[in-house]
């Protein structure tokens, strides 16, 4: 089994994305499952488009992207995309794309196809907090989901994929009082957890 | 130097109390100072009983006292202690004390003789999140926070005396979705860093 | 122009919803345009029944459901709905559906053709606090507001329809400190900023 | 009867302060009381040196002050004023004083001598959201509220002095997305719930 996990550069001007430090920590081997890594820029098209190549290059059996919900307090397991680019904020170059399709002919949204109710089951064992989520905003991390989702229904039928949003680091919130946040360790912790369940599914 | 730190047990409904499992997990020596620890019941007589008794007998160079404060999202270090019972809950022994003086001849509050801020930027420094508070509430910390403090004003006026207040831990909050928590160990290491600086302090 | 309003009564232990509050002060006649009203049981199945049926009898020109989502601050106006009722806790019947479809052959998802933002700049400007959400949910305000939007695919074309969310009343925050809400006459207004723009778009 | 009360001007970059809008919109006379205002200027010694003059003037029999805290979702009823000025933002005026005594020869604080619990009661019934607040900051409300009370207690013992603290006004959060806010007219309806108690108790 190979599974593809991406992540998130910093944005919005954090200086770090808990995301990619996540992924940095995360096997390269998991039980039998190769685990493939891949940083993305929080730039709307090109992170999608560094996706769309790399899935159709390593053609992974699971895709799980990664990336920051500043202000959520547990793992949230998304459960669908939407066909929508609606940005309140520039992306790392400066876009901020208002009320757009993704995928013109795309469908209104995609559900994703990992099993993310037994994932949070198994977060939760671990000890680490988790949620279902049913919404991954309208932003860079949304789109990418979307696309994944969309590659799935298009060229990729076995392919499962889906996403975690993250909660922000202990570092992030030191000047941020009253902001929720999560260990690294903890969140690499939970997000291990997760991805052994998809590999004892096989 | 002689250092006491307490924690009190779970109430509330809490199965676990974070402050008493950081207890277990700090070291019995620290450089120079012997730490002494000493779990508190959450039951409002009880505890200050104990925590007199023990200072008595002891006679510690520092006073650090833990507890629980769910829902905040960083280390507290209490700031002052208020010479009033009110609780909204029973403690643990079914008390529901209603505007209560502490100690009828004390103050009406007492500030934590601790070093706070320079603590709170050690624990910052060591990437925990942490913050001054100016409450410590009305329960049982507040009376035992105030009863040290009383202690140092009337007995002990070489002692310092103050209280951490801890978030919930993530196993606290597996079932309480939006709620903030700290891990642990995380919590563990800012109390250590904010030990460090009340040794190296002398 | 018809504008068929709904509204459903209290559930989850409260002993009111705002959003029939809200509805019986709405006025019946704005404009050219007619106010019908319909309050809906909060009950999978029944609430969609009630509205198809409502719909196919009026043919209203727009359709604006109203529903209580305790803990947001904000008017609320939904973007999308999703093909999907999956409730935590039981509706008014005790019914408490799991990654249930809503339409088998429905799309994933349907994207309110309401003007909500210029909804919410209407509303907004009336000083009212409001905002654009990404999610209804997957309980029955969910439900209701696919259906309506599975009808415009379907059967009514012209037709617009949408859903506003709105934060706990006054009186249902007496007795949950730091929840946050809106008076009633408060969230009418605001009501009547976002139907007032609908009727002068005509 | 004669009440005191005072507000602030804006501070922190708001346009407004919710405390200066209910003062305008409360009533000049309440059964057989007098109401006596003052607008305050948000600069610590400023505000005391007014408040003390208008005391010492007035000789009113009561004293009630308000003041906004941001972030706060219902009217709270401040019940202790402790003896210390620890700005983390500039006054007015541009001062950030750290650490300081108000008094240096005043008591380490001041429980407020209003009847605060049954104004709480009060103001619920009247359908508004209120809360006991153990700590009024340690901005220049508290400097207020503390100087109101060190008065008390050195030259006007028979005057009873307190703060109730305001949430963000609707709008003041019209640009605040999750932050909680509250209606003026409500405000000025739970101040009035309050007052008409004070009046009554004589």
């Amino acid at each position: 089994m190979k599974i593809l996990i991406t992540a998130f550069d910093a944005f919005g001007g954090e200086e770090l994305n808990p995301s990619a430090q996540c992924l940095k920590l995360l096997p390269d081997q998991l039980g039998q499952a190769q685990i493939l890594k891949q940083e993305l820029p929080t730039i709307f098209g090109q992170a999608v488009g560094l996706v769309t190549e790399k899935i159709r290059q390593v053609k992974p059996d699971r895709v799980l992207h990664l990336g920051q919900a500043g202000g959520r307090s547990a793992l949230s397991l998304e459960r669908v995309a939407i066909n929508l680019a609606d940005a309140k904020h520039p992306d790392n170059a400066g876009q901020v794309p208002v009320d757009q399709a993704i995928q013109v002919h795309g469908s209104a949204a995609y559900f994703s196809n990992l099993p993310i109710k037994a994932m949070l089951e198994a977060i939760l064992q671990a000890g680490i907090p988790a949620e279902i989520s049913n919404t991954a905003g309208t932003f860079v991390c949304n789109q990418v989901m979307y696309q994944s989702l969309y590659l799935v229904d298009q060229e990729f039928p076995q392919m499962q994929a889906g996403f975690i949003h993250l909660p922000y680091s202990l570092a992030q919130i030191l000047d941020k009082p009253g902001q929720p946040a999560l260990g690294i360790s903890d969140m690499v912790r939970g997000l291990e957890a997760g991805l052994d369940l998809l590999v004892s599914r096989g």
